[in-house]
């Protein structure tokens, strides 16, 4: 079968997650650094708010499963975060030429950072619905604390579908679980759904519907 | 006594208990998604500022004290909101008929998660004065986060008494506490006793004082 | 050498450190408590604002840490908060004639609050690029949560060296720890340093680099 190269090759599949978390860290921070930008926020707001979009939302999913930040395992993030913001800083002009660029890694953080999530909390003995929020908070909650630190309403409660994407995505990964399919399978499609959904809702424009107001 | 009844009908107590829990959490679940509804904010955003009411000062309680954030000890928090949510959104043009209804139901959530909050933080063995603190985070930082998501000054800030019933009420705890008063009656007479302050204030229109402004 | 005077009277060295946490808290929650002040907010939203700039970075640091918060385990900083509290209603209109002196006790709490996070965060056997983003976390995060519960972007994003006085006060501490150098050294010399630095930038108006927008 083809996902058999994910236990032939442990190596092939170590490099490619590294390189997905590389791109997914990158352009959350660049989405925060790029935000603080137009707010006109000096190099520290900038630094902040990139690594608050990076590690925000896994940082409050350790802190309600009780263990340490994964951010202050490993100095990835920050480094990360400092290359984003070098990025910003040499290559401002040209930014927005890559906007699909940058929105295709953004989505492949969304979908990883998911999926890391839900294995997490799997992992800390979670019942399977709490793992679903908490790779939900884990793909979005650094997007709603960016919109926080810059002072706006965050976009993620306005437009597009983004954390449905997350949610389906873990409903599905539920589904595989309980299938008892392979468990590279059920990663890989995840992954691919995730970033499936999402393109296609921006493709055909859909949201999810505005709450009514009273009058 | 009177408050036997808590003690020779553990059932009919218990019962009770879930009503009143129930009717907090969807109240205050309630008013998160109805000032998102305010802001035309999706529902998806409507879900997390309806649950970040119901369960933000008890998750931040939980974390500060060291344990599980409760709402991820069962699904009654999620489900209360959903139920909100579909109130909110099958009900829209009927919910400002119930203002009073939600109001009540409000203020039990306060005098209910206040005495939650206070007993827990007491059983994980915490000082009298941490622990009202604690009721008081537990009954109004929801409420502040809710205000923060949407991008407004919180209004428990500006208006009314709310907090204050909450501490008036830790107070009167620890006052019972002090005079080794019975356990139910101690719980009973708070519970009343925060009720009254805030609808006492409503009605004479008492509020704190605002701070001066320095010119 | 003139260092030894903290290993000669410990008791001379406590009292001074008492007097400085005491000076840094308290200016601190006058910052959170004057601007909640220029926001019309009540006795009860001065509080909270007061508060959270002097507890908020410790707890948040506390927390990632996964330690209890500091202000928890003694009366001091809430004691602190209220005296802040009275001094702003009592003495509003004298406030503003002070700020020089509140400038330098903030900067006080600014490099002591800094000094400790560092501390804080090797005790408990963090490495020390961890340590420097918790010493600053423990000096700049409160400022930023006031911020946020004003509904104003963080001015710490915006304006002036304050947080980069922090992160060049912890890697002095690291290069100072990195020599060798004698505790009482160190600790001094970092808190002279953040202190100068600060007055420094204030001084001569030096200030970061504004992230440039991509217009």
């Amino acid at each position: 079968m083809w996902y058999e190269i994910f236990y032939r090759d442990p190596d092939f599949v170590r490099s490619i997650q590294v390189i997905l978390e590389l791109l997914g860290t990158l352009a959350f921070a660049l989405s925060g650094i790029r935000h603080a930008a137009e707010k006109k926020y000096d190099w520290f707001g900038g630094f902040v708010c990139g690594f608050s979009v990076a590690i925000g939302g896994g940082t409050l999913r350790d802190l309600m499963l009780g263990v340490t930040p994964f951010w202050m395992t490993s100095p990835f993030y920050v480094v990360c975060t400092m290359l984003a913001q070098v990025i910003v800083i040499v290559f401002a002009k040209y930014m927005k030429r890559l906007d699909n660029t940058w929105l295709l890694f953004d989505t492949i953080g969304l979908a990883l950072f998911t999926i890391a999530g839900i294995q997490k909390s799997l992992t800390c003995a979670q019942p399977f619905w709490v793992a679903i929020i908490m790779g939900c908070i884990t793909g979005c909650a650094g997007g709603i604390i960016r919109d926080v630190l810059l002072n706006k309403p965050p976009v993620v409660f306005q437009k597009e579908i983004y954390a449905m994407a997350s949610v389906a995505g873990g409903l599905l990964y539920w589904f595989m679980v309980w299938l008892e399919l392979n468990f590279a399978v059920t990663v890989v499609v995840t992954f691919i759904a995730i970033i499936t959904i999402r393109f296609l809702a921006l493709r055909y424009h859909i949201s999810l519907p505005v709450l009514q107001s009273e009058e």
